[in-house]
Order: C-alpha cells, then sequence, then structure tokens
C-alpha cells in the first residue's frame, strides 16, 4: 500500500480504483455509492416524501491549514453544504464529494479527512454517493481542495429568501460570531495569541428544524461564512430594500474573540463562521423562535440582535455601546483568504 | 475594474459579489442563478415530468492546458458532468460551478472560459444554477480548477448499468478514440509533434437520446474518459462477470492519433477520450443502434468493436490484427496527469 498520494491515484486505472474503494466507499458506505456508476440514481418519488421543491447547491473548500482547533476539512466541506440546504428550509438528503488532490499528500492525512466527512454527513442525516478524484502534480495545488455540491427537499409551505425581510422584523443570530475566523487565525500561527478557541463548524439543519416548529414563516435565513454576518445583513437590507439595525451591545461574542479582535483591530462582524446562522422573523414571533434556538445545542447562545424598519433600502446601521451609529458596509478588500 | 483576480475575489464581500454578478450570474444568466440564494430551487413536479429517478454526478477538472485545440476548461467542465448523467440515460438538467482560482489569473481567462462554458450548457440543454468562487494565494492552485455537479431525470423504464452486459451482446463505440488525449499531448508540446488535433470534448446526451429511441434496452454505457476505452471495457467486464472480446482492427482511429501512438508507443484503447461513449447492446440491436448513431453528429465513425462471451468472468481480450490475442487490463500506473 502506498503511504503516499501519486499521480496515478488520479489516473483513472487501477491505483485509483483501489484508492476509490478502499478510501472513500468504505467510509461512506452506501449502497448509491457503492455501485460505482457513472452517477447515483435515487427515486423521484423519495425525494418527493420530503415534500415539493428540490434545492441544489456546491461549495469548494480551500481552507489552510486543513486540521485545526473544532474540525478540519472535511467537517467543513460537508456542514458547509448542508447549511446551504439547510438555510432554504430544505432537508439535506444527498452529497457529492469532489477531490483534489496534490502529488505528495500523507495517504494517512487523506484516510482522516474522509472519517471527518463520514462523521459529519452522519451527525446531519446525510449520505455521500457520488464522488470524483483528481490528483495534480506537487505544487500544483496546496495539499487538498474538497468540493461538495448538495441536493436536498424543501417542505411544502415553506418560503425562506433575502427578499423576504419586512419593517418591524425581528433580526436573530444563532450564537457567538467569529469562532471559526479565530480559530483559523490562531491555527496558522500568525499571530501571537495564545487564545484557545476551536471553530463552530458544524451542521446546521437541526436547528433550522427546530425554528421552523417554532415558525414555518421564517422570512430571510444565511450561514455567515465568509464575509461574516456584516455581509449577510447586507444581503437581506439590499435584496429586501430595507435598512437593519443592529445593537452592538447585543452581539454574541466570546472573550476571547473580542480580545484577538481588539489586538489585530478586527470586526467581529466581518469574521467567518461555519456554524452561525442570521434569521429575519416577524416580530411576534421573535420569542418564540429564540426560546426553540436555545434548546437546541447549535442555538445555546442565540440573540437577538437588531430588527428591521423602512427608513432607506439597502442599509445596515450599528447602533455602539456609545450610543452612535455606524453604517455597517459589506466586506471591502480581502479579510482573511483561504478561511473556508 | 481589475484586470487579474486578486485574494478579494474570493473574500465573500463586495469584490466578489462584483465578479459574481458581471462574470456568472451575466453569462449563465438564469432565473434561479439570479436570485443568489444560498441554493437554487427546482420544482419536483418539473423533474418528475421527465422521469421517475434523479441522477446526481460530480467531476473535477484540472486541465494543463487550459486552451486546447477543440475546447477548453469550461467546455470540458460542462460536457463531462452531463456526460456522466447521460450515460445512465437521464435528461441533463442543471450544473453548479465551483470554482478555484489562483490569484493573478488574467480575469480575460476566466472570462473565455465561463463563456465556453455557456456556450456547452446550452448546446446540452442545461442550465448552471448555483456555484461558488473561491481564490488562492498565488502558487497554492494551479490558474484555475472548475468543479461542476449534475443532476438530471432518468426516463421510466430505462435501466442502464456496468452490470447489466450478458454474453452475446454486442460492443459499440461512439466514434474516433483518443483525440482528447493526444490533442493535450500535442498541446503541451511536449512531444515534437506536428500533428494538429482537436479534442472531441463534447456532450453526448443528444447522442444518448437517439440510441435509447433506436433500443430502450441499452444494457451498458459509460463515457470513456481517464484509463480510455480500456478502463470502461475493463469495469464492464468485472461489474458483470463476463468476458469481452475486441478485434484491434474494428477499432476507430484516426490516422494522426495511430501515428502518435506508434511514436510514443501508447496504446490508443488507454487514451482518453471527452466526447466518445462505450456501449453494450443485445445483439439483435446492434446494427439499429448503429445506424442510429452513425445519423448523429457525435456518433458519425461509430463502430461495432467486439462482443461479450460467458468465457471467464472480468476479463477483456483484444485480437489483434495480426491474428494473436492479448489480455487488455485495466490502465496501471500514470498515463498522463491532468487530461480532465
Ligand atoms: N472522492 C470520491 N468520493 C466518493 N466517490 C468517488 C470519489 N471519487 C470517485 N468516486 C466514485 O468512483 C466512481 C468512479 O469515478 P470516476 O471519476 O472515475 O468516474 P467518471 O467521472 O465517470 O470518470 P472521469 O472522472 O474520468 O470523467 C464513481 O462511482 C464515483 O462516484
Ligand atoms: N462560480 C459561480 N458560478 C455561478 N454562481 C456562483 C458562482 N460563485 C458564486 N455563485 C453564486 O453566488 C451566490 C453567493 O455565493 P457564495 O459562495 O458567496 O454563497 P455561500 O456558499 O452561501 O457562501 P460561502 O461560499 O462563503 O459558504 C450564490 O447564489 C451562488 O450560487
Ligand atoms: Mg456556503
Ligand atoms: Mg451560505
Ligand atoms: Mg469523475
Ligand atoms: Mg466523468
Ligand atoms: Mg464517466
Ligand atoms: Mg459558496
Amino acid at each position: 500500500r502506498d503511504s503516499h498520494i501519486t499521480l496515478a491515484h488520479g489516473s483513472g486505472g487501477k491505483a485509483m480504483r483501489d484508492l476509490i474503494e478502499d478510501v472513500f466507499v468504505g467510509s461512506f458506505d452506501n449502497p448509491a455509492l457503492a455501485a460505482l456508476e457513472d452517477q447515483a440514481v435515487v427515486a423521484l418519488s423519495e425525494l418527493a416524501s420530503h415534500g415539493d421543491r428540490l434545492a441544489f447547491t456546491t461549495d469548494t473548500f480551500v481552507v489552510n491549514p486543513l486540521f485545526f482547533p473544532g474540525g478540519d476539512i472535511g467537517t467543513l466541506a460537508v456542514a458547509g453544504t448542508v447549511n446551504d440546504l439547510a438555510v432554504s428550509g430544505a432537508k439535506p438528503l444527498f452529497l457529492s464529494c469532489g477531490i483534489v488532490m496534490e502529488e505528495g499528500l500523507p495517504v494517512e492525512a487523506l484516510r482522516r479527512v474522509v472519517a471527518s466527512m463520514k462523521r459529519t454527513a452522519e451527525q446531519a442525516g446525510v449520505y455521500i454517493v457520488t464522488g470524483d478524484t483528481k490528483v495534480v502534480e506537487r505544487g500544483a495545488a496546496d495539499k487538498l481542495f474538497i468540493n461538495t455540491a448538495g441536493i436536498g427537499v424543501v417542505p411544502e409551505g415553506i418560503s425562506i429568501s433575502a427578499r423576504n425581510a419586512r419593517p418591524g422584523d425581528a433580526v436573530i443570530v444563532s450564537g457567538y460570531l467569529g469562532d471559526h475566523g479565530t480559530a483559523i487565525l490562531v491555527a496558522r500561527n500568525e499571530l501571537a495569541l495564545e487564545t484557545q478557541i476551536a471553530s463552530d463548524c458544524q451542521p446546521l439543519n437541526g436547528l433550522v428544524e427546530t425554528m421552523l416548529r417554532a415558525c414555518p414563516d421564517l422570512h430571510c435565513l444565511r450561514d455567515a461564512t465568509r464575509g461574516g454576518v456584516a455581509t449577510v445583513l447586507n444581503e437581506f437590507a439590499q435584496s429586501s430594500g430595507v435598512t437593519i439595525r443592529v445593537r452592538e451591545a447585543a452581539l454574541p461574542l466570546r472573550q476571547e474573540v473580542k480580545g484577538a479582535c481588539e489586538i489585530l483591530g478586527l470586526d467581529p462582524l466581518y469574521l467567518a463562521n461555519e456554524g452561525k446562522l442570521v434569521a429575519v422573523v416577524p416580530a411576534e414571533a421573535a420569542q418564540r423562535v429564540l426560546a426553540a434556538m436555545r434548546a437546541h445545542p447549535a442555538g445555546e447562545h442565540a440573540a437577538v440582535i437588531g430588527e428591521v424598519t423602512g427608513e432607506q433600502a439597502g442599509v445596515v446601521v450599528l447602533q455602539t455601546v456609545f450610543g452612535g451609529e455606524r453604517i455597517i458596509d459589506m466586506l471591502v478588500g480581502e479579510q482573511l483568504p483561504r478561511i473556508c
């Protein structure tokens, strides 16, 4: 057995087939994948038992380093795509796994990543049913990139969209902001911080289910990944043609993240999260949704952080702890590359 | 406007959003994508109008060089995933587009690739409805990688599988072998060949539709990509537990490819194709399917190359032009990396 990935593992021939059967089929372990046909096939009637619309999404993951406190590129690759399905209200069902490896990657690193994918898929209740494996020469990629695409089914009657925010609606976040971004910064050793902080990387479909039971009429929902909460709020404000007012004092922040941000001059509203969502909900449902979220492990530290007003289209305003006001734009420039 | 891709184009913020709207949404141009939600949503009833099963597949493309005679990485990325859907008999419907770019890539190169994706998607009748854009630092990836995932719907009654080959069946290829592999070799200037040869890169869903009209009971169907026709034949022989006998004299080969193979000591049965399929069909249907294929532009040079026997499980035998016999294995080792 090879200890490192070689170009033959991407050849389409015997070495690749053996690797796929050993590492991927062995771990992901489901009949749709095990058939090793060029595509996975699922009965539409099975899909229809979950709702009336198919949701389809994709993300590529290029995070550096591959392993970090709280997760690794495999955890991220499954949770990230599950979350982009979940925020439509869909039940996530099936994922694909497209891997690009750099020649020389230790097979052991691949195994660890695949084990994380498997574990996170189980946690989210999804199956990885199809995939692809490419190998590029040393120097043509940085160790390992993963693309996952996902399909899920939206239950009848659910209609969540960035365009649905209405004046009076409440704005909720599902917990502490910026944990993932801070964890990656620290893991890169780019700063002289002693902080021990774990990524929040996790599937959110269970939390969204809970929220929908409390209020089937959720207006907007998005996971706050690259660009952070500030970017999601701007997307909601723009797509809905409203103003969103946020209270700085209400933002749930860990002491360690606050500290890191102060030292580095970063704004936690722009830090990446990989297991946090922003919701806009009708005012009358806000406390009900909040209570439901807090009763779920992924929403323990959920908080109402602001509300929607009709003042001006496409604007996000922060009411600072000192009583002032500040416009919060989308992220301009790069904050931190290869965060996910 | 930036002339080159910067890390800010992968930040999740304003620069990325502007690039996506300008390059991807502008070109792919369909309402599901234009909504820019975290996922595309399609009515299951629309899918059900095409058949009873969903097909789902993915491929990542890392071809080097990005542009070559007959296509580019964009043509490949759409045709490749369309073909993995088509060989199940599915009507390909929707694709995703996950892009990884190296910092410094000329935006003009991206535009050309995206235009090819759009053109090929139109040709295949599919829409690109969701995507993702990542940028890595200079040196962390080689220019541009694309992942596409695809979904399609298999019409009722169609059941194609690598396990369906039966003794007596005929084996057909859809045209000249090895064009793509040879085109990439030549484009890389790694050999002192003057040969002008274009990749065969093309969507095959139209051809498959034609074949299914001629014979709804196609047994096996696969596009012969990495690993070539030899690898597909071995997959069929193994999955079906049969022997496949191929006549060397019957293999459709361009003079240029034959020449290149002789000079370089390559076997055209292992060369990659990106617009060719191998079919196993009931003997009684062989001439009907062949005639239908030849009447389609993607099957003009289709040929019966052999037949299935019950001699031994999992074996592929080549009857050489000199009257001898040779076992044809799966590709062992690497023939040519970064072919697709
Ligand atoms: N990383 C992976 N995870 C899960 N399954 C995989 C992975 N890589 C490949 N597979 C599975 O292995 C089988 C063979 O994949 P392969 O990519 O060779 O098929 P293909 O797409 O038809 O060929 P090509 O990629 O050359 O076009 C398929 O069933 C595929 O789903
Ligand atoms: N290369 C692309 N081709 C087509 N559409 C794209 C592409 N990149 C992004 N998009 C679309 O742009 C929108 C924003 O994508 P983005 O990746 O920022 O969302 P996300 O996945 O929720 O965030 P993240 O990637 O940070 O998790 C989505 O609607 C997505 O489908
Ligand atoms: Mg995402
Ligand atoms: Mg998202
Ligand atoms: Mg593949
Ligand atoms: Mg393929
Ligand atoms: Mg294939
Ligand atoms: Mg994305």
